[in-house]
């Protein structure tokens, strides 16, 4: 990372998350099998959401920390199925969030919401459905050759990451602090759960399809935790610094709604530094755990963190 | 059943249904670990909802099938979990529904619903962490006993059932065909998916729990399918015939919400031999199936469909 650990591969960093993508979006595709019965209106509602881009940052993390256990990219395949569940999962959550009873935005990535085009009831029950389905498509990994011990590690640990000391609780605690977060402790508290723990879910899925020892999968998480969390605050600087341009979105739009963010709390320098402090924690962790090969992970995390959009 | 198959067990069935439902509202009480940091809001309103009484049918017949298969009752133990899951998925499904931008409903079973109390938000968290907690109980199943195959063989069929071919599926097809609906194939195929596929899980998830062949788990699942339909056709019967004190609700509530119903379309005398004939194709299923002991579950059946409330 340019802060501290040099890293060199040798295809680059754009071309490798390029085709993490591809294979993702692909994958994507077929989550819901062609010749099950769902009502078309209920598959095209998931399909807009699921199939909207995105950096597809989730699956790309799943699909990278399965090939830093082992060095192969060949373990990556086996792994496809964790990375289309997470992305299912945060998915449902976006849905979910946008709805008028949530944030009440119209908006997302340029186009409307779901609950726009679809209808609330609708934009409920294709979120549900996601949530329900994506645990579906982790039981499939199975059918790839991971073990099933494994399968089901992945299955408790998505259903905790996502859920009530996870995302949803993440979820719940934002919501009630809105008005009233006045602690950095607080602060963290709700973006390590409704960020970081489905990004440190990621990376040790990722980890249980390579068949990854007990440290390596502590380590993946860690380096997950920290760089979703990193990831937030260097968002909330960008908002204060950055250009709108790069951004795609008005700069200092949480100033205005007053919201209460790292730099808000910490200034603009501490803040800084802690994201500095994060990433080095996440790099140390990683390359201490006897992975085969954990460079690219590491440029992945400088790629997320050291970006200016 | 009274139609056909003479039943008789050593226990009454209401002390049998009374001992079973005890046990589901005692495990029920323990599916959030009490040292997980989950928000005391969400403990709460997801409590408010799953805590509520009502008759624990899903979970009953979820330990009655264990039973069945190996003719012992403490085969049902290892069940449990999957008691829990299913009714914390049935609770989640009515916390959603009766939301404002779906079915709208102020009351269930006579007190204000999850969303009168806590808000529309936290009654769509509330329900989306339900439904992603049932998969975490699922997996705990493993601890007890039932072998790691089985398990994930339950979550598969959970989420398909639950899902996009079953309880989701069938939610859609039911808002979309609310002013539309002309054929009994509809009807019955919004009930199928709505009701029976949950009840129908339920059985098999039992059958799971008792290691039970691939026969035995058919029958178990032809058997819910057929009760839950029995179920509800019966349950439009009763809207049409039975008394306002006995049902604790109005009569004819049906008819004055012009929805389309079973009797609306086929008559009531040929609803009742739908009814029959659904119930005995059910127990001809168990009774072919080389279950140790089918009795309970034919009790049960009949329990549920020859009801006056």
């Amino acid at each position: 990372m340019q802060r501290g650990i040099h890293v060199t591969t040798s295809m680059g960093i754009h071309t490798y998350l390029h085709n993490c993508r591809n294979r993702v979006e692909t994958a994507l595709r077929t989550v819901f099998p062609s010749d099950w019965l769902i009502p078309d209106k209920l598959r095209e509602a998931m399909d807009y959401s699921l199939l909207a881009g995105g950096k597809r940052i989730r699956p790309i993390l799943v699909l990278a920390a399965a090939e830093a256990v082992t060095g192969e990219e060949e373990t990556s395949e086996k792994a496809l199925d964790f990375a289309c569940a997470v992305e299912m999962i945060h998915t449902y959550s976006l849905v979910h969030d946008d709805l008028p009873a949530m944030d009440n935005d119209d908006y997302r990535r340029g186009r409307p919401t779901n609950h726009k085009v679809f209808g609330d009831a609708m934009a409920i029950l294709a979120g549900d459905g996601l949530l329900t389905h994506a645990f579906h498509i982790v039981t499939q990994a199975a059918k790839t050759g991971v073990p099933a011990a494994r399968v089901l590690a992945v299955i408790e640990e998505l259903s905790r990451f996502a859920g009530l000391t996870g995302m949803v609780g993440g979820q719940v605690d934002d919501m009630l602090g809105e008005q009233g977060i006045t602690s950095l402790e607080q602060l963290e508290r709700i973006h390590l759960h409704k960020t970081s723990d489905l990004i440190a879910f990621s990376l040790r899925a990722g980890g249980h399809a390579a068949e990854a020892d007990e440290r390596q999968l502590e380590a993946l998480g860690l380096f997950g935790r920290n760089v979703g969390l990193a990831f937030q605050i260097q968002d909330d600087i960008l908002d204060l610094t950055g250009s709108a341009d790069k951004l795609g979105k008005p700069v200092k739009s949480d100033e205005r709604q007053e919201k209460v963010t790292y730099p808000f709390l910490l200034g603009l320098d501490e803040s800084r530094r802690r994201v500095s402090q994060l990433t080095k924690e996440a790099g140390d962790a990683l390359l201490q755990a006897g992975l085969a090969s954990p460079q690219r992970l590491l440029e992945i995390a400088d790629y997320l963190i050291n970006r200016d959009h």
